[in-house]
C-alpha cells in the first residue's frame, strides 16, 4: 500500500454521510441555504458556461451528464431516468457529481446526489415560488407523492411560508407515504382522492409525476386565475405533464431555453413561443409576476448550474467535519512525469 | 451508520488498486488484454453512440467529458489537460472514469484513470502499429520522453515486437528518467541529442509533446519513406506535432473524425480532407498499409470508445480480487418513492 499525498485525495461523501449532514444542518436550514446559493448563481448567471445536458437514450431511460463552469469551478452531475426501476425497487433517478478546480483541473470534491438533487429541485422550485407565486400564497396541490414531494412540501414551507398542502397520487399508497413523512413538519396535510380535490384552494400547484410519456396531469378547466404552477415532471423528451391550452393561458419561466425547449413543456408549443428565463427576473431584468389573475408557470426540468451550487455548497459544508471520506482518486507522482515509475515501485 | 444494500454499492478502483492490478496481471499482459479488448470493440464500431467530447476550455486547460454507450454499458470519462501543470509538481492530465448499465441507469464501477489511460492509450497505439507500421518494425523512435513514453514504449515491444528504442525530448531530464525505467525491459534503449538522431533507422515514429500551441516535431525533411508515425501529443485544437507538409505526403488513419479534425493534426487540413477510420482497417472495410514506401499516419487524440474497453477490462479483471473497494454511492430506500423516509430514519 502506497500513501497518496493530499493532492491525490478526493474528499468523497457517500450517502449515508449526506444523510447525516442533512441531520446536522437541519433539512429546512438545508434548503434555505442550497435556495440562497442558487439564488445566488443564478443572479451570475451569464458568467458560467451553459450547454444542454449530454444524454443518452435509451429505450428504457436516459443516462445524462450536466456539467457547467463559472472560470473558477468546474462541476459536473451524472444522472439517470428509469421511469420503470421502480418495478424491480431502483430509484427512477440516482446522481452523483463532482467539483473540480477550472486551474488545475483537479477533482475537489465527489459526491452522491441522488439525495442531493431531490434536495436543490425542492430549492429551486421553493426559489421560484417565493419570487413567481401570489403574495402570502398558504396552500400547495402537490401532484405526484413519489420521492420528490416530501422535499417539495418541506422547501415551499420554509421558503414560500405554505400551511397547506394538499396530496394527489393515482397510487394512495404514496400518498399514505407522504402524508406520513410529512406527520410532524407542522403542514397541514391533507390527503385527496383526485387532481381536482388537491387543486382546491391552492395557490400553488406542483405536479411531479414520473411517467416517460406525454401525460395530462392537469387539464385547462382545472387551472383558475392567480394559481403559481411549478411543473417538475416534464423533463425529457416526450414527457410533459400540462395540457397544451394551460401553457397559452400562463406566463411561462425557463431555467435555459435551449434545455427547456427540448425537456420541458415547452415542447408542446412552437419553438418561438415566448419564455422569460427565470434568472432575468432575478436580477430584475425581467417582469415576475404583474398581477393577481395571472398564471405564472415555473417549467422546470433541472439545469446544471443548480447542481453547480449545491456541490458548492456541500463542499462549503463539510469542512471541518467528518462528513466525508478521502478517496485515492488521483495517480500523484513526485515528479508528475514519472506516472511509469510511481507504478513500478508500487509493486 | 446506515448500512447500504448491494444496489447502493459501487466498486472503486484506487490509483493504488490499480497499481496492484496491474503487478498482478503485469505491465505487458495487460496491455496485451487491453488492446484486445479495443481490437474488439472498434470492430463493432457502428453500434456505438459516438459524439466528440465535450469540453470546458480555460486559459490554462481544458476538462472533458468522453460518453459512449453500446446499448447495454454506458461508459464516460473525466479528464482534464493542463500544460503548466508539471511547473506546480502536477500531473497535466488526471482522469477517472465510471460504467453503468444502461436498463437501470445504475453505476457498476468507478476507476481512477489516470494510469489507465496511460495503458489505454498505449495499447491503442500499438494496436494501430501492428495493422499500419511495416512488417517487422524493431525500431521506434520515441519523441517526447513524458509521461506516456514508458507505456508506448512497452506496448510496441509487447504487442509489435520493437526491439529498440530511441529517445529524444527537448529536457535531457525527461529522457533519462525513460531510459532508467525502461532498463530491464528488455528493450535496448538508445538516448539521443536531437530528433533528427531519433529517427535513424526507425519504422515507427512516436510523438507525444505536452505543448498546449501548435508546435514543430517533425519537419518535412525528417520524415523518410515507408515509417509509420503515431502522433499523439496533438490532441486539442490549436495543439498539433506535424509540419503539415509530412499530413500531405501520408495516409492518415483516424479513430473519429469528427473529432479528430477538430483535435488531431488533420485541424491544420482542409475540412474534407481524406482521413481512413481505422475501425474499418481492422473489419477489412479499408486498406491499412499498401505498400513498404507508403508513410501512415495514425493521428490519435483518444476516443472514448478507448475508455470503455479498458473499462470494462478492469471491471472483469477485479471480479473475485480485493483491487477495489465498495463505495456506498446510490441512495437505495427500501421503497423507492420513499427517499425522504430513508433520510428521515436516518437521524
Amino acid at each position: 500500500m502506497n500513501t497518496p499525498s493530499e493532492k491525490a485525495l478526493v474528499p468523497f461523501v457517500s450517502v449515508d454521510q449526506m444523510m447525516q449532514l442533512i441531520h446536522h444542518i437541519g433539512l429546512a436550514p438545508m434548503l434555505r441555504g442550497l435556495s440562497d446559493r442558487i439564488e445566488g448563481d443564478f443572479r451570475r448567471w451569464p458568467l458560467f458556461d451553459k450547454t444542454p445536458r449530454v444524454a443518452s437514450h435509451s429505450d428504457v431511460g436516459v443516462i445524462e451528464l450536466m456539467p457547467t463552469s463559472d472560470g473558477e469551478v468546474y462541476g459536473f452531475k451524472y444522472v439517470n431516468g428509469h421511469p420503470d426501476n421502480t418495478r424491480s425497487g431502483l430509484q427512477t433517478v440516482t446522481a452523483f457529481g463532482l467539483l473540480s478546480d477550472v486551474a488545475t483541473g483537479y477533482p475537489v470534491l465527489l459526491s452522491e446526489m441522488t439525495i442531493l438533487t431531490a434536495l436543490r429541485t425542492a430549492a429551486t422550485s421553493a426559489l421560484a415560488a417565493r419570487v413567481l407565486a401570489p403574495k402570502g400564497s398558504k396552500v400547495m396541490a402537490m401532484i405526484g407523492n413519489g420521492a420528490q414531494s416530501e422535499f417539495q412540501s418541506i422547501a415551499m414551507q420554509a421558503i414560500v411560508g405554505i400551511e397547506e398542502v394538499r396530496l394527489y397520487d393515482t397510487d394512495p399508497a404514496a400518498t399514505k407515504k407522504c402524508a406520513r413523512n410529512l406527520a410532524g413538519s407542522g403542514l397541514r396535510v391533507v390527503a385527496c382522492a383526485s387532481a381536482e380535490e388537491a387543486i382546491l384552494g391552492a395557490q400553488i400547484i406542483t405536479t411531479c409525476t414520473a411517467d416517460k410519456q406525454y401525460a395530462t396531469i392537469l387539464t385547462d378547466n382545472m387551472v383558475g386565475a392567480g394559481v403559481h404552477i411549478n411543473a417538475i415532471g416534464g423533463d425529457c423528451p416526450g414527457k410533459t405533464e400540462l395540457a397544451p391550452a394551460i401553457l397559452h393561458r400562463a406566463d411561462i419561466f425557463v431555467e435555459y431555453p435551449a434545455q427547456t425547449r427540448i425537456e420541458g413543456e415547452i415542447q408542446q408549443l412552437k419553438a418561438d413561443h415566448p419564455v422569460t428565463e427565470f434568472w432575468e427576473v432575478l436580477e430584475g431584468r425581467a417582469q415576475g409576476r404583474r398581477d393577481a389573475k395571472q398564471i405564472t408557470l415555473f417549467d422546470s426540468v433541472g439545469f446544471a448550474i443548480e447542481d453547480f451550487s449545491a456541490l458548492c455548497y456541500v463542499r462549503d459544508a463539510i469542512r471541518g467535519t467528518a462528513f466525508f471520506t478521502a478517496l485515492d482518486m488521483l495517480a500523484d507522482p513526485d515528479d508528475p512525469r514519472d506516472l511509469f515509475g510511481m507504478v513500478a515501485r508500487a509493486k
